[in-house]
């Protein structure tokens, strides 16, 4: 049984702790957020402490593990803690938006031992295990070609993109680790466009908000992923795989398997999930089981501080090479 | 907050208990099985109290809401002392294989004033709901023919179909109640083909293993149901609703929308939900919460013990129908 | 090479000298037609004589093969004069809507060693040719069950309903076929129900709208079938055959795979085939290829004045049970 | 009414000749090959004059256009004698491997104001020509980013390759026609990578068989384009463009909708159409009647040699890309 302290009671913070109440061989001890409201809310619904001092609640004895989902710029300094603490650590993407930080916090918490996972949720979607699963059983051979559409339903808000880190570091970097994971090699080469053409005010902050990107393997493999910010259909996330054996392809999930047929459009299905949260309602619940599972079974935590810096130098190769005109060296 | 007492800690019993204990705004309190090491081990699992005594569980003063999961043959009892005790009931179907028994306790429970609820779990799949709403939005305008194919992966064992009741009772009364439902009109008139196409030998007992029934209402309106104890490509539940405006399908669910192309198929799907209890997971979750939420509420239940008369009056209409080769009125 | 003469220059018949002087090892000699300017126009688009007089064009000895696409009165004393003068005749359907006079004609050609084929198009179509194959090669194993729905876009004009022999004969009676042909046995009983949800004034011709039928043969195949009148989706054509070792499945024609993804709803496929001139183009000429086919090769014809008489003998029998209310031994 | 000469007997002019034999309003005259026997079996085939001397044919002044279709290194000769004696020409691709001699064939082809069309079949796709209608319908809005999956079945023949001119030459440049036809703007930048994954024995020629592209038009419009000389589970053709107001898809082709369930598989849709013979008929068969139709109206052909230069100069860019790992300005 791993008692799991939650930190941060916002969007993300709700998700990780109201997964944490009830997903087997976990107990939620506590919530911990400045915002005394939103922690007590929380925890009353889910039946466990609340706490405005999060750095008191990585002192406590009778917590083995802390999800941070707090901010972005508080990520580093709660997760060293954690860790000096002795507690093993679920930490939201990104470590920091800044590179050098990152990698500092990465030798520190080598230095110190810890155990931390990075919170790629995508991977834990059951459709991406199952990908993974098809990928290492050769149901596709070797690996060719990965292909990825990862489109949002809509533009965020400015306030949001301009601290965002960019489309490449806020948005791309969850295709660029799915790519390595699909890939099963680390990409060597990035090429990269990048165009305004849904926000074209977006230059003003040097941002995009249509990108596409392609890397290559030291083997040779290539990957392809295409962005935007804006889908008026829906929140847009496909993948698909081929090899020497065969392909895998994802569809866009939907709430139900319903079809209306009328006289305006047949064989209707229903709208797509609306976002992220909705999407990866399975893949939330699926990182933090693995995350429990692996420290409950003693054995390797599935995600990496490593994988957060590798994500992130591939963001920035290919923001670099959507800006030269060149393809870079990883 | 309504409390709960489960009786029954078989298969059905431990998914209606593992409901009780995480759905919203219920509580379960005890589990009853008079198999002590079942009511135990599930107990544990659920954090609740245990009993080998069902009836004495009917009559604890913290229990609000029952629910039973017991033998078919024990169903009329514990049904008529929860409704005695004043508790509210949630009871898996049938009420009882007998009908006169099932009537005599129907007029019991209206007699005390009951709050009875019988179990037609597909009622709350997502996919049945979202077909009434739409139904009830007159998205399909007035509905003219409902066709339902409703098959096993395969013939339970032969001691099961012995105490099952027939085909008709056991299997087909699941898609008599949706037929109705979807209608929202009552059949008059069943017209019903039975054979023994997978397992000859039934004609020992009576029984058969594929029919086709079809139904009429007094204003025309008509419905298809198709049955077969043996279908090897899985557990195939698809309906389809048409009328004035427009038609409703409900394809078959499975775990994941990955496809798979290979040498030797293209565009492969993963294989169906194996069987009831993995097709209908959230339709029990939802069953349970429609209960709750009428009990908290104060609204009528959404099912009744009259549904549970209804549908077991068709499935008989429809046997004495495939026997004499008549039309029966009902 | 196999000289053809079609009599009748309107809808069918224009399909059936498009084909004849198109498809291989045929040769259009002449189309006739007492319109004297629909047959010089269809003959000169075509290539070939006209003729405003059918017998004449009967006694022709350049002519091997007869298409005879007239109104149904006159099939019966066109096809027995081709017969007598040892032409081979493509009739289309019904051989005549009186079930005594098809007899006597059935008899009269059998007399005379005619070679008679019935234009049962839709076994001809690509789908249904594939469907027949697959059976034949033991992929669904033994059939157990048959699901046909078929839905006309809309109601026909009143004069159409008039003279058309009701719903069973002239609408049904092409699924009737369909099921005899994919049962592979002799359906022995028959039940029906048929309402009036389209057009209630139906009733001052004793006529139906929308129906279902359910067919059993001597070993206990049973088949399903739905019409209706008007679908406002579209022209619904869908079958399916189950059997102890799988199923299969026709999904409904589309003029492309192309599917639109927009803000209202996503995936949405192309309207389908209008009616059945379009839905049945390929099957129109398959049907021919397979009478100039058996023709050239001297083997048997694929459909016989056997086939056209039991369909309507089954649609008799479908009236008469929805009429009567019992199932009605064939 | 056109009449139409075919040069070359070979796969490609056996397409065009019964095309040509077929279509309204053209008039297949004569089919002309050096190789007597295919000459005369084509001609005999479609009851037209046979020759073996191209040359001669295009002198003919009974013939009022030319469909080439002879060995890529006798285009350009032929091209300009059949413009030189006023025919309309429609010439496969390419015009020749060689840029600068296709240059000098394209100036002089306008010096005499020749009417040139360039075979890029895939336009006439009927699908294409839906997404190319549905595009100008602004259903999609403006548009964002096209991509583009072309897949072989398997890898050609040695001999082939080594005369291909190369995978971008050969293979690519289909996509990349398609891709200019489905963004509405010139490709002002390319990036292009290149790998050998299924025969690493490619390097002795300098080729390649697994490829991606990435395309941007000077209004930040995005291409990409994966291509394999091999895939196992068929001829993989699919396309997507997306926009401001929505997204098209075009799936693969089959020869039916047929869907089968076995033990093994369910829902399991019929093989794809095997390579491009099979795949585009309907292409074929469009391109000519465009032709065709705009030699009957006098209006302007649909593709030019012009077209035929862009392509050719894009797969130079992308190859050159691939080579210096640089984005090259077109």
């Amino acid at each position: 049984m791993i008692r799991i302290a939650v930190l941060g009671a916002g969007r993300i913070g709700r998700i990780h702790a109201g997964n944490a109440a009830t997903i087997p061989n976990a107990k939620l001890v506590v919530v911990a957020d400045p915002v005394e409201a939103a922690a007590n809310a929380l925890a009353e619904r889910l039946g466990c402490e609340a706490s405005t001092d999060c750095m008191a609640v990585l002192q406590r004895s009778d917590v083995d593990a802390v999800v941070i989902g707090t901010p972005t710029d508080t990520h580093i300094s709660f997760m060293l803690e954690a860790v000096a603490r002795g507690k093993a650590v679920l930490c939201e993407k990104p470590i920091d938006l800044d590179m050098e930080k990152s990698l500092a916090a990465a030798r520190e918490v080598e230095r110190l031992g810890g155990r931390v996972m990075l919170a790629f949720n995508r991977r834990f979607d059951p459709t991406s295990q199952a990908f993974r699963k098809a990928i290492d059983a050769g149901d596709v051979g070797e690996v060719r070609q990965v292909v990825i559409s990862s489109r949002d339903p809509g533009m965020p808000p400015r306030d949001y993109v301009e601290h965002s880190g960019g489309i490449f570091r806020d948005m791309v970097i969850h295709d660029l680790d799915m790519a390595r994971w699909l890939l099963g090699e680390e990409p060597v080469e990035v090429m990269a466009m990048a165009s305004r053409l849904v926000d074209t005010s977006l230059s003003e902050l040097g941002d995009f908000d249509t990108v596409m990107v392609q890397l290559r393997t030291a083997s040779g493999k290539q990957c392809h992923i295409n962005c935007c910010r804006e889908a008026v259909y829906g929140y847009d996330q496909r993948m698909e795989v081929s090899g020497s054996k065969g392909m895998l392809l994802q569809e866009n999930l939907r709430p139900s398997t319903i079809r209306r047929w009328t006289k305006d459009a047949t064989d209707v299905r229903e709208p797509l999930l609306n976002f992220f949260l909705e999407r990866y309602v399975e893949a939330y619940k699926g990182e933090l089981q693995a995350f429990v599972d692996a420290l409950n079974n003693n054995t390797a935590l599935p995600t990496s501080v490593e994988d957060g810096l590798k994500a992130l130098r591939l963001a920035e190769c290919a923001l670099e090479s959507a800006t030269s005109g060149k393809a870079v060296k990883v």
